[in-house]
């Protein structure tokens, strides 16, 4: 399978959760899984959903600027790094970010060990 | 070892020979490291430092904005996701930018296995 094409259905797949439905994030990591967002350290699916879905704002949208990725190792993991917009309902201006993943395999499908957040402020 | 000041301690070292001895960022790198700079993708410590070493100006500096780090796995890998500014010479506004490397235990020393570096403009 072609890895860009991984990392991009991943992204995909990420954020249109993330703005259609942030609990449903849980599926992707796992119990050994980190966050680290903003500079808080958070670990364990439930956790990182907690924080994901207290953060203070309700409607948003990610726009994807850009998506790349490399292998992370023989092991079979994929390291994807976005860099974006995240437009925030009732804001006039975007907040831009960038984010970047470790996609473990298991069993042919891919969770998230790794996932560092950080808005890139102007 | 703690982990972000083992991160705190590459991320200064790195872009402190970036900006005044590009061509020594080739010990960081091995034959396997990838680089992807601005979605162009690179492999190979020598083509890597070829690649950082042609960009088109001399004289540069990186401000760091924010450092951040999670052990990779079990096998004692570090990723580092840094956020900053690069000065170049002669250039009113700086640029911002976002990185992310995977360091690999080597022996005691870690060098650089993925590197991911993206621009984000405004």
């Amino acid at each position: 399978m072609d890895p860009d094409a991984v990392a991009k259905a991943f992204v995909e797949h990420y954020y249109s959760t993330f703005d259609a439905n942030r609990p449903g994030l849980v599926s992707l990591y796992q119990e050994g899984s980190m966050l680290t967002f903003e500079g808080q350290k958070i670990q364990g699916s439930q956790n990182i959903v907690a924080k994901l879905t207290s953060l203070p704002f309700q409607q948003c949208k990610h726009n994807i600027t850009t998506v790349d990725c490399q292998p992370s190792g023989p092991a079979g993991g994929m390291l994807v790094f976005v860099s974006g917009n995240l437009q925030l309902a009732g804001e006039q201006h975007a907040l831009k970010f960038s984010q970047m993943f470790h996609l473990i395999s298991n069993q042919g499908t891919y969770y998230v060990f790794n996932d560092i957040f950080r808005l890139n402020y102007a």
